[in-house]
């Protein structure tokens, strides 16, 4: 396209060394209101409006907007947020400190999701320089504590929602590029129920014998548990799976055609000779994407050190998440899990809310989402993967879908890829990854600007 | 009496001082062969014929004999190892520093058990002082293992069950007064098997989205002890209560008397409002020395910190204590748990044995029961209290039964109390107790030289 994408990928790469010099792990509170402050330069920089928005006690989102040519307004998500770093002495080169190896910029933040963030600035500036304005109004909002559950980021968007209204919203992004070459669409995010249920049966540990004749904390807890599942995995909670919106034969059309070619590789990294049901291929994707899960994160009661402690604990505590599908939502499913261990004389359980996030998608056939797989794919030149509904969790969704009906999805701006190590020690992104993401975006403003 | 017990005593508490400034902590193998070498003189002292006898890799056993003018032969035990102190800053004085404050003599050991072999000693000693002789055969052996679980002592006294050959046994004690005023005479322990499971599900811990379609360790460990145990704490697998030998009637009637008002104390101490099925008085009781258990000392698995982290965790283990009652075998009960997992479809969960020891009881009708009680019942002039299955575990009982076929039995000969922080920080006995444990021990010996 003769366009000169080697200047906007420099831009791109210094842009995402300065974010990720910002140790703003919000987990640790760390550096928020500085990268804040830097993300507002910045969208100032390329002639944007800007605000910071706070819900009580958050951290500040930021937001900006700029006029553009056509009527169509893009709202755009990012977080400036990452997660913690450590373990440090895993990291091969210091975490704030962004380093290039083999064609790769180190740092915590890179893949996660400062780069894109980067990407779509880097884009703007390229445009205006060509045209002196925007082919779309463009409205940006920044967040500060997605790494953290976004729990006040659903306040913030109720707050102003007039002020974010849009026609069409790019989340967080999936990959530039999947291994196989295709660009990368994800349409939907599963909800999250966190539950934590403690058991109190005693106010002491006590000597084991007693076990005969006095209540026993983990035992309680076991069956309690035992009793919220079966042992093919299914949830005996009655009503949980009442609001379960099956995929449509589209929604598994699209899917059986995302499924890539990780399978052998996820087998391998996770040490397991076969899946669930010896589940392979398109069947198994439709499970990881449409299966709600109730997992058990952690269970922790009484000894647990070498060799015999013969002690009848006096507490168990177990915490659980449920992602959660269309159209479960986690409030009622919590309270379906309150009823049921009363029905079933665990009135001694205690159970706790310790987060919700609704489950999102937009439909496979909303007009914006096939604009922008249109986009994607003549950019690529390969037909893209579009998943209707990711296995993972992402709770601005619902609130975009909530407060502003917004249709929304994740594009392939973000160079990312499965090997990033997010969220882990030498978090990366490939260098080679940030022209396709370029591409994309420069391409998609330009089309949704001449529609 | 007349006889000079301010002087026994003075020797007792005298002796108990000098085995418990030694640090005889075995689980640290702390100063084992030191205290072996002091208890070794010690029975010297009083003319026995001494020799440490060892199994493989074992700390020394002590062991002691000396003739005297009866047939009748009498094997005593002790152990002259000791719990670990820790936690140091809850004692009031240094734990291997004795200390009389307030009319007890503190120190770790103290009332478990080397006041008892003291209390021996001081008898043994003043009957030689004025006899001359003892009035019967005594053949003394005193372990150093017992708090690590008496591992080596079944070897050891299997390999010189010719030596050990006696007419009746008197183990660890009992209480030489319980809060009513009555001797405590206990004629059996249950047995133990300790039992650890393990699931590896993953090579990794791995993000929860994947519990999805990948296996999930500790749902699976929950299941598996699920499907060992009813809610109601019946034990489920096949076999378990096949060799369980109810108790007789004179054996409830025995236990009915025997249970004393520490009913509502231990309630309090427990903080619960009732024991399990509404359970008082004797039934109570009765359920605590015959019920076989199965007690889950701990569970560990995943995450257990504050909030929220979505993992789903590589591994899971659980730790389990079964107490026995005769005439259960640990080994048998551990093999139909594996054989239990095993048709369950449970074959992904390990399980490894970390001990064993079998129940084992002397029958109340047994002649040498009788003899002891009778002489506890008139040195203390009131009626004693007889368990004839305890519900902690002792495990050379089994030994001493399998190897000897002697009777035996823990006496009221140990200055002991159910405040003694036995196994706790500020271990002590009240030094009240030390001339009715005397008493009793020299007109039992007196009595068994003269039948």
């Amino acid at each position: 396209m003769g366009r000169d994408y080697q200047r906007m990928v420099s831009d791109a790469v210094r842009i995402t060394e300065l974010l990720c010099r910002q140790p703003s792990v919000s987990a640790e509170q760390r550096a928020l209101d500085e990268t804040a402050d830097l993300v507002e330069e910045l969208l100032a920089g390329v002639g944007f409006e800007t605000q910071q928005l706070r819900a009580e006690a958050s951290a500040p989102a930021v937001y900006g907007e700029r006029r553009g040519r056509s009527d169509f307004t893009l709202l755009l998500y990012n977080h400036y947020d990452v997660q913690p770093a450590d373990p440090l002495d895993l990291w091969e080169s210091e975490p704030f400190e962004p380093t290039v190896r083999d064609g790769k910029l180190f740092a915590r933040g890179t893949s996660d999701n400062k780069a894109e963030l980067a990407v779509r600035l880097a884009v703007l500036r390229a445009l205006l320089d060509e045209e002196g304005e925007l082919p779309v109004h463009v409205k940006w909002i920044v967040e500060g504590e997605e790494e953290i559950g976004s729990a006040n980021f659903d306040a913030i968007v109720r707050e102003n929602a007039a002020l974010l209204r849009a026609d069409g919203a790019l989340w967080e992004g999936g990959a530039a590029r999947l291994p196989d070459g295709r660009p990368d669409v994800a349409l939907g995010f599963k909800g999250m129920l966190n539950v934590r249920l403690d058991v109190t049966a005693l106010a002491t540990d006590a000597h084991s014998s007693l076990e005969a004749i006095a209540p026993s904390a983990p035992w309680r807890l076991v069956q309690a548990l035992a009793s919220i599942r079966d042992r093919d995995g299914t949830v005996r909670v009655s009503g949980f799976y009442d609001a379960v919106v099956p995929p449509t034969d589209a929604e598994r059309a699209a899917l059986a055609a995302a499924s890539d070619s990780d399978e052998d590789q996820l087998r391998e990294t996770l040490g397991i000779d076969r899946f669930d049901d010896g589940l392979t291929g398109a069947a198994l994707w439709e499970r990881a994407s449409f299966r709600p899960t109730s997992n058990l994160a952690g269970f922790h009661s009484g000894y647990g050190g070498p060799g015999i402690k013969t002690v009848l604990p006096a507490a168990a505590s177990a915490w659980l998440d449920f992602r959660l599908v269309p159209d479960q939502e986690a409030d009622a499913i919590f309270e379906l899990i309150r009823a049921h261990l009363e029905r079933e004389g665990f009135s001694d359980v205690e159970a706790t809310k310790l987060g919700a996030a609704t489950p999102a998608k937009t439909p496979l056939d909303d007009p914006f989402v096939r604009r922008v797989i249109d986009v994607a794919e003549a950019v690529c030149g390969e037909p893209a993967s579009v998943t209707p509904l990711a296995a993972a969790t992402l709770p601005i969704v619902a609130s975009f879908r909530d407060h502003l009906g917004v249709p929304g999805l994740s594009a392939p701006d973000n160079p990312f890829y499965a090997g990033s190590n997010a969220h882990a020690p030498n978090e990366h992104i490939r260098l080679e990854d940030v022209e396709p993401a370029l591409r994309f975006t420069y391409e998609l403003l330009r089309a949704l600007g001449s529609a």
